[in-house]
Parts: C-alpha cells; structure tokens; sequence
C-alpha cells in the first residue's frame, strides 16, 4: 500500500489542481489517497472528488494552519513552512487507523507537483527510506543524490541551497516505510526548524542517516517527479474580492472553485 | 473520434506538462492525440511520450513559430498570439489525413490547462460547434456562455475583456466538427489578428454565427476546464544559462527536461 499525503489549501486554483491530481492517482493499484484540508471544518469539494473518481481506498481529513504561520496572500516567498500541520495530521491519521499495515509507504505528494506514473513503481520496495532525483526544484533543473561507484550507496547530494541540511532533498525526493513512522511515535514536521530543514527534520525524528537512504529510479538516473508550481491567476480586483467570500459567488462561479 | 491538438514550446516544465497532459488523456475513449511541436525538428521527447503511454491514435508533427512572432523570454505578457502555426499545421494534418472521418470534432488543448475527464463526454455530441464554460480565465473566476430561458440558445457571454467580439470565448471554451474544417480549407487562425480575436477570427472563417453555438455541460453550468498556467520557474542564473543550450546538459538534467 502506497499513502499518498496532500496537504491543499483553499486558492482560486485549488479544485482544478485537485481535480488534475487525482485523474492522475485514480488508476494507481493499491494507493491509499490522505486529502489534509487546511481548513476548520472540511469542505465538500474533495469529498465529492473521491467520490466520482471512486476512490475507495481515501480519507479527507483537515488541520488548520495556525494563523501566526499562514501564508500572506501578497508574498511569493512566505518564509514560514507550508503543510505542516497538514502532515502532521495525516501522520497521526496513520498511527491510529492504519498501524498494523505491513510493507506499506508514505509519500507527500503536493498538490501542484506532476507525477509521472512509473514513481509509484518505485515506491513498492522500499525497507526504510527509497530517495530519487526531483525535476525543476530549489532554482535547479535537477536535484538528486550521489551515488558511490557500487551503484548502491548515496555519498552525496547536488542540492546548491544549504548542501550542509542532514538530507539537502526535496519532500517529492523520498518516501518512507509506514513501519518506521508508527514506531517513531513523535516523528513530525515542525514549525520550529529553519528554513529547508522540514525534510532533514522529519528524517533525522525517524532515526535514519544518509546511509540508509536506497536509491531508486534506475539508481538516480531517472526523473518522475517535477516540483511543478500552478501560476497565481491575476483576477481582476471584482473577481479578487468576491474570492474571499467564497458564499457570495454564483453557481457557476462555485462550480469552478468550490 | 476526438482530435485534440495541443501547440506545445520548449521551456524547462514543458516535459513536465506534457507528461501529466499525456497521463490525463490516456485512457480517453477515441481520443487522437496531436501534438505539435513548435520547432524546426521533432524532439525525441514528445514520440517517447506518445509511445510510453501507448498512444495508438496519435501524430507527432512540428510547426515553428516565425522568429518576430516568438515570444521573449523575459515579457510575461507577449503581445503577439500563442500558438498559431502550430494549430495551423494540425489543420492542414486533419485536411490531408483525416478528410473523411464522419463525426469527429476537434478540440485545441493547450499543454498547461486542467481537463476535468467529463469534457470528453460533453465532445460527443456536437453538431457543428459545442461551447462551454471555462474556469480561471480572462482575469475572472468564470467566462461562461449565457442562455436564452428556453435552454438551448446562447445569447450572450460574460467575458468582461472586449466583450464586443463576435465570440469572446477561450479557445479551450470549444469544439468543432471536423467536416466544417474539411469544407473550409482556408479556415485557420492568424498572427494578423487583434489581441483575443484567434477564436473569433476562425470560429467566423467556418461560417459560424452565434446562433450556431451549442451549449454543452449541463446548459453551460458546469466547469470541466480550466485555464490554469504552470509558473515559470525561476532558475539560478547557472541553469537558465545552460537551458539555453540542452545539449550541454548532463543525462539526468536532459530526463528531467528533453
Ligand atoms: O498554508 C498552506 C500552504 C500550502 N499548503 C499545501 O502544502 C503544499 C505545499 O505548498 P506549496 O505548493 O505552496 O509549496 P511550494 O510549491 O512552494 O513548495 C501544497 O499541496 C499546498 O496546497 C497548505 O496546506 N497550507
Ligand atoms: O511561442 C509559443 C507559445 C506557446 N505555445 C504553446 O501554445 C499553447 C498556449 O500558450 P500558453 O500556454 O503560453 O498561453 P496562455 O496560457 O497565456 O494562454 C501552449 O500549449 C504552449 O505550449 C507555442 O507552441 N509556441
Ligand atoms: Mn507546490
Ligand atoms: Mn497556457
């Protein structure tokens, strides 16, 4: 079983991405999909998506960023971590309800990332912690591990930004074994770590080191995932200010975005 | 039979895009795929694509945009149209090979927007041009067609922008029969066009009128697309530098982009 773990949170583009994503995921064997709203109170709209899609293996939970952290609609480069408190609940989600699933992953697919479908492969055999290269990501076309000459062992990482973080890789770049999280009680993402160090963070809480990390993806050569990003559509300021009250849209309009 | 032509450049996400459009409409029923590359040769990566995903209905064909109509790297909002000889090539591809196919419509799908799979359905019945709703266009949440009180007659469009076109629609807002593009050999799109006329423009050289607009998706109620863009990444100068030279690449920035 594959849990695939989507922190989304409400923006003009939110529903066609969703949408996008899970035709993506529908067809996938055995891919168990966890919809983290970050919202109080789930929304109908990811809902009625697992439905129509039939996901019958799904859940659509929801966790609120806390307001000091959320994101400031006018800044591009928010320093403050996105999908914490998301993951974190998708991650206690799994140690009550799914603890006892053998040879199961986890993996944090955003919303906005393209997958190719060949990564689901990939993530099937994993024992601790599979890793593999990222397409367009921290400003470069490819992040990936080294591997030493055996083919077998990650020595390094080509990541520009903070090459010293524990694990210099992206969130898409790994997935873990459910084991390893349900054992690790109090391994989570935190609020609290600089900036980039999420990754390194949620590793290091598991236990693991650089030399438990097992290639994939045709031992690093391949990519499968893209750190893609959806463009903030420019609304007129009419369409901008109707958006924040979501309820005084029409029909139509709710049908676009809700 | 569904043709679906999608105009489609170089840039660092176009593989990215191309490969979550591919996954989208793979197991579309009676769906052919054209895509048309703007380039001088086809790239390897596009028939790889066609070939991975089992594509048996599809061609891969190439239209290069004339230099001073090419869109600048650094200007955002390119005064000239996108995609014209690329959707112009497919025209003439469908004229050549594909005369005598009764009842198929065609469908230009550009390779970032989001296509909700019911689209499809909606195509199937189309007598001479079906139109729709589309989501995030235009500056605004919707453009949608407007009805007549008996349902079945468009009578006006909400499109805020030059709403005095003869169709101010998107041109993921339609499609056509086939024969209307074989009955009109020089019906095509042009760069000699005001801004937001392409779909007018060739919508009226296929002798349309308003009135023979068919109003698809439950009355035009309903959202199936939308015109989200995929965000320019912004690459560290040393990579911008060398995508503009691909073959100076290494293996896996090539997987990542060709
Ligand atoms: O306050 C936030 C910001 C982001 N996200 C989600 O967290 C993931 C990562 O966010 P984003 O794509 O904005 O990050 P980036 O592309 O910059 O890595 C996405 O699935 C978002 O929908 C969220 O749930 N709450
Ligand atoms: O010089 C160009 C510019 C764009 N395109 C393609 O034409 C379509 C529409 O372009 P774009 O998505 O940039 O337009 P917009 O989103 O602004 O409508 C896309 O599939 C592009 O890949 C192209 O073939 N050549
Ligand atoms: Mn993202
Ligand atoms: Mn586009």
């Amino acid at each position: 079983q594959i849990f695939f773990i989507t922190p989304t949170k409400f923006r003009a583009e939110q529903k066609a991405d969703l949408t996008r994503l899970g035709q993506t995921l529908a067809h996938i064997p055995n891919l168990f999909w966890i919809i983290v709203e970050d919202a109080d109170e789930p929304s109908e709209m990811p809902t009625k998506l697992l439905e129509r899609l039939k996901f019958t293996s799904s859940v659509h939970i929801v966790a609120r960023t806390p307001p000091e952290i959320r994101r400031n609609e006018s800044d591009p480069n928010w320093k403050f971590p996105r999908g914490v408190a998301q993951r974190n609940a998708a991650l206690e989600y799994l140690r009550t309800n799914h603890r006892s699933f053998k040879k199961s992953v986890v993996y944090f697919g955003d919303d906005d990332n393209v997958y190719d479908w060949r990564i689901f492969d990939e993530m099937r055999r994993i024992e601790k912690v599979g890793v593999w290269p990222v397409g367009i990501v921290g400003g470069t076309i490819v992040e990936t591990p080294i591997l030493a000459p055996n083919g077998t062992t990650v020595i390094n990482f080509t990541s520009i930004w903070k090459p010293e973080r524990p694990f210099p890789i992206d969130m898409a770049a790994f997935a873990v074994n459910l084991a390893l999280i349900v054992e690790n009680p109090t391994a989570e993402f935190s609020n609290h770590v600089p900036r980039g160090y999420q990754e390194s963070h949620f590793l290091e809480s598991l236990g693991l080191k650089r030399s438990d990390l097992e290639p994939k993806a045709d031992f690093c050569t391949k990519i499968y995932v893209w750190h893609t990003r959806t463009e903030n559509t420019k609304l007129l300021k009419r369409d901008r200010q109707r958006l924040q009250n979501p309820e005084s849209l029409n029909l139509i309009e709710k049908d676009a975005i809700l």
